[in-house]
Order: structure tokens, then sequence, then C-alpha cells
């Protein structure tokens, strides 16, 4: 399977992150990739080959154009107000104010277009977030062009967070979603996103959830107890002609494997029903036992059974990464996903 | 003039304050109380009074009762989350998810309830903005009562961000909005808040903005520039009943007393053609040229004058502190605001 990764997406390392009241470290940490690259290249699937730079048309064919704006030039304002360090929102519309107006300022559109606190946006960001959407089209030209069946972009940072207009939970630029959208262009009449990821990926729903010829189906904690909290119910089921094109299977804390993979069989169900042209995955591997987000009961033999039975739907097949804490675990189980996926 | 301040309003002692992206001691610091206290009492204005402690159902008359059950038990749940330090949100809705649901954790409940990062929850935050509306509700009584035209009331924390079911801007319980409504149920016909804070009050505006018994007149920094950035606009007039009793005056960064006062004069012509029977006034003395947070250029002689034009009025009039994080300087120009309404 044809791997891909950007040097560039490095480019995004904050240096705190805000997380339950306390400043530390990142979660989503610059290592991340290195890991997974390390033990994709161990397993085989190497050299990871780096991606061209598709124009930014593609991208904005899901992301509007004011936000991608905003993305690339935040962080020079912020600079350019004398302030140091990572950009971040200092306060939002919420429940009782009104929705941003023209002219507004950095901090205004800090708070309109950002969910959450998490998610500073560095003087490189846009050039890693940027990088890690090329990585995933890279991956998805692979498909399109009939050249091979699957393909693994290695994204970092994540994606599936980002909305047409939002950012927050990690995720700047929807790479899953640019990817599906792609390959529609290219000529798949149908298209779905599989998102196994621990949380739901309330940027994908977003993105597709008035349309029906991208199906989103989401297996992912109960947003009743977990981030992204306000997306994610059962009821959430698209609108307009996206009505029943988009499934989520939330599932309470502690989740193991067995009841993980009934959802799995039902989220397999509604894909084979819907059957596309192509799948995109949103991986995320932050299911495991022991991930510091996250209280899923996966063990690392539970991603190979995820990559076989994907295989058995027989689709072009890309794989984006998403998710995923456990520093020394994330590359294995990403490994085994795809090793289950070609059965070997 | 009698003064009313609660000791208890001291245990609002945040550790910390994230503003610009930069974790810092907090500028709406515990000690600008003691400030304001000692300058009151030098200039003969003490002893400062504590208030007794009105029922929460007068709270309960602007406020949301889960709202309020939120705030009361907040700092609680993050401790048996086992958090360290003071409770904050990490993620709300934004322009993409959706609202909160029945049985939504303390996390969701965070990000629906707050509008920004830099208010943070303590174990004790509770106890010091009910504190803080005892001593609104303490100035707003004797007025009731008829007692005596005016009194101070040295809040903090501040309230005039925090709205029906909203905190935020370093305002848990919007005191002034409360002790207007308390004008109202004993007796007062109308009632006109006015807010020459640097900034807009948008939580007293939301509170009273479809009605017609309550005038609502700001002052304030251009939201285009300022917190709270999504309201404070001159567009925004009230709704329903409440069309045409609410005036926002935003004036742009740099305004000095000249432009200041003209904003002052409609603010007064506007309080004249209500004729309210009370006032209450959201007192900010953040227009003070220098002021850290703020960018308006009054000096310590427009405190005077200001008191003077409101005395002006001839009402009975409750001052109720906003904001002003001149450390030094609060008290002074606290004093001189009301040396200008006494004329002495």
């Amino acid at each position: 399977m044809k791997c891909f990764h950007a040097p560039e997406q490095a480019l995004h390392a904050p240096t705190s992150e805000l997380n339950r009241g306390t400043m530390g470290p990142p979660f989503e940490a610059v290592s991340r990739a290195a890991t997974v690259a390390d033990a994709l290249t161990a397993a085989g699937f190497g050299p990871l080959a780096p991606p061209p730079t598709f124009p930014d048309a593609i991208v904005a064919r899901v992301h509007d154009a004011g936000f991608l704006e905003f993305l690339r030039t935040a962080h020079d304002q912020w600079q350019v107000l004398g302030r140091d360090g990572d950009a971040m929102p200092m306060c939002w519309p919420g429940t009782t104010m009104y929705p941003l107006r023209p002219g507004a300022n950095l901090d205004a559109k800090l708070g309109h277009y950002c969910f959450d606190i998490m998610t500073p946006i560095t003087a490189t960001s846009w050039i890693a977030a940027r990088a890690s959407v090329n990585t995933a089209l890279a991956g998805a030209r692979m498909l399109a062009d009939g050249g091979q069946g699957s393909a693994f972009a290695l994204c970092r940072p994540p994606g599936h967070h980002a909305g047409i207009a939002a950012y927050g939970g990690y995720c700047f630029l929807n790479s899953a979603a640019v990817a599906a959208q792609y390959l529609r262009d290219k000529g798949a009449r149908r298209v779905a996103v599989f998102d196994p990821d621990y949380h739901h990926g309330n940027g994908t729903q977003q993105i597709f959830y008035d349309r029906d010829d991208v199906l989103y189906v989401s297996i992912h904690a109960d947003p009743q107890t977990d981030f992204p909290f306000f997306s994610g119910f059962a009821d959430e089921v698209g609108i307009g002609a996206g009505e029943g094109f988009n499934l989520n299977l939330p599932l309470p804390r502690g989740t193991g494997w067995t009841e993980w993979e009934q959802a799995l069989e039902a989220a397999m169900a509604a894909l084979t029903r819907f059957a596309p042209d192509a799948l995109v995955i949103s991986l995320g591997v932050d299911t495991l036992e022991g991930d510091p987000l996250c209280h899923f009961r996966l063990h690392s033999d539970d991603f190979a059974r995820l990559g076989q039975r994907v295989a058995r739907l027989g689709l072009p097949t890309l794989f984006v990464l998403e998710g995923g804490y456990q520093l020394d675990l994330i590359g294995r189980n990403v490994v085994r996903t795809l090793q289950g996926f070609l059965n070997r």
C-alpha cells in the first residue's frame, strides 16, 4: 500500500495546549507523525512519498474562502498586534450574542471560526495543515487514477473536526473531506467517509450534511460524555437531500471490541447499501485502551480486525490518519490496521 | 452617599487568566476592591456597609435557574472529575454544532454557558458572585425604601457581561440587572440602566432586550475592535416590546472627553425621555487613559463631570462598580465620580 507524508506537516508545533484547565505539552504532538512513519517503514510500508502541492482551489471545494484566508493570515495578524505565542480565541458569540459582521477584527474572527481552546494557530500552522491536505490528496489522486486500490495518508494535524468554516479539535483543514470531494470531482459518483476515530467527526458531518452523494458514517464516544459534545448524536441523520446519508453510532465510554464490532457491522451494512465508488477512512487509533484522551478498550489485534473487515467491502480505499495520542503505540496500531486490510 | 461592600467578594481569586494567548495574573484582580474601598474611606465615604444575604429567588428574576445551579456546582463537579485548578470551557458549539441537550456533562455545560476564556470558575466564585449581587441589592433596597437618593455598590466580580444564562468577561451574575429588576419589583414603574463602562454590557442588554420597562443605555468601545465583539452595535435597538428601549453608543478607540461627552449627552437625553423612577449605573472606570485593557482617554476630572451630569437627572441612583484595571487609579476615579454626583 502506497503511503504518503509531507515533512512540512511538522511545522504545526504549538508550544502548549490548554486542556481541562491546565497548560501543558500538546497531546497532538509533532512526534506523532514520526512514530507512525517509523512504524510504517519498519513494517515495510516505506518509503513514504511526499505529496505534490495541490492548488488551494481544491481545498476551497469544501472550505469557505473567507475561512481559508483567515487561517492563512491569522498568525500574521496576531503578530501585527504585538502578541507573542500562538493565536487563540478569547471570546465567542455563545448563545446570547450575534454573528460575525463584515470588517470584524482578528479576535472576533478567532472567536467566530474556532470552537475550542486546544487548537492554537502558530506562525506555520497553515503550511502544516495545507501539507496535511496535500498528503490526503496524493492518496486520493492515486485512487482516482486507478493505479492502486488503496493508500495511506499520514496526515497531521488531523482534520475531521474542521467544518466548512470552523476549526478546533486539533484540526484546521478537513483532509478526509477534501479527499472525498476530490474523488467525487474526479468521477466517483458516490463516496463514503467512514470515521472510526474515538471522537465524532463533526466537521466531516457538517461539510456533507445536506448531500446524498457523500455518506458519512462514524463510530465514536457518546457526545454526552466526550468531545465535541455538541455533535455526534444518533438522531443527526442529515438534512434535505442529505437526510439518511449521515449515520452516527455513538457508544458509551468503556466500550470494548465486542460492542464496538457490532457498531462496525452496522457501519459496514450502511456502506454496503450505499455502494460507493470509493471509500475514505478517517483512521483514528485513539480507540485503543489506555489512550490518554479517550475511553474505549480496543486492543492492538482489534485494529487488524478493523482493517480486515473494511477490506471486505472491496472498495478503493484511502486511509487518512486522524487521532491517537498514546505516542508509543500509534504507529503499531496504524500498521496493524493496514496489515489487516491487506490481509498480511 | 451610602456605600456597600461584602468581604466575601474576595473569594473569587483565580490563580491566572488566559488573555491574548498568554497565561498571567488576572487583570480583574482581587485587590481592585480593596483599592476602591481604601479610596472611598479616605474620601469620607466609609465605613462600607456589608450587605445582608438576599434570597436566590431575587437573582432568579433575571437569571435562568439551570444556569444558577450550574454556576453554584460547576467547580464541585470539576473536582469530582479529578481536575486541578479553576474550571474553564474547552469546547463550545460555535457556528457549526448544536445546542446543549438535557443530561449534558460539565464540559458541555461550560462550553454552553461561557462565552470567553478569561473567566475561570474557582471553588468559591459562586460565593463571591452572590456576595457581589447582595452588595448591589443592598443599595437597591435603600433606594426602594426611599431612605436616600443614592448609593454605591462596590461590586466585584463585575456583572454587566453576564446574561440570562451566560457568563464571561469576568462576570458571573449581573448585579446591576438584578438590582434594576429588584427596583421594578419594589414598585418602580420604569428603571433605566446606564452603562458608561469601556465595554458593552452585552449581558444587561440581553436580559432586558425585549422589555419596555427597563431602558438600557451604553457608551462603549466599538465592538468591531473591542470585547465582547459580538454585541454592542448601534443597530441593536431591542426587539418586540423592547424595540427602542436599548441604546448603544459605540465609540472608536482613542476617544477622549470631548467626543465621549457628546455620547454622554445623547445618553442623558434618552434617559430623560424615558423618565424612569430609578437609575442604575454600571460604573466602569476603565475609560481612563492608560487602562491596560482599554483605549479611551478620559482623565480623572472627567469622572467628576460624569457624576455631575448624571446627578442633573435628579433620579434615585444606584452606582454599581463594573470594570477598571489600572489598579492604583480605580479608587480615585470612583471617588471622583461620586463626588461629582454629590457636587462636593
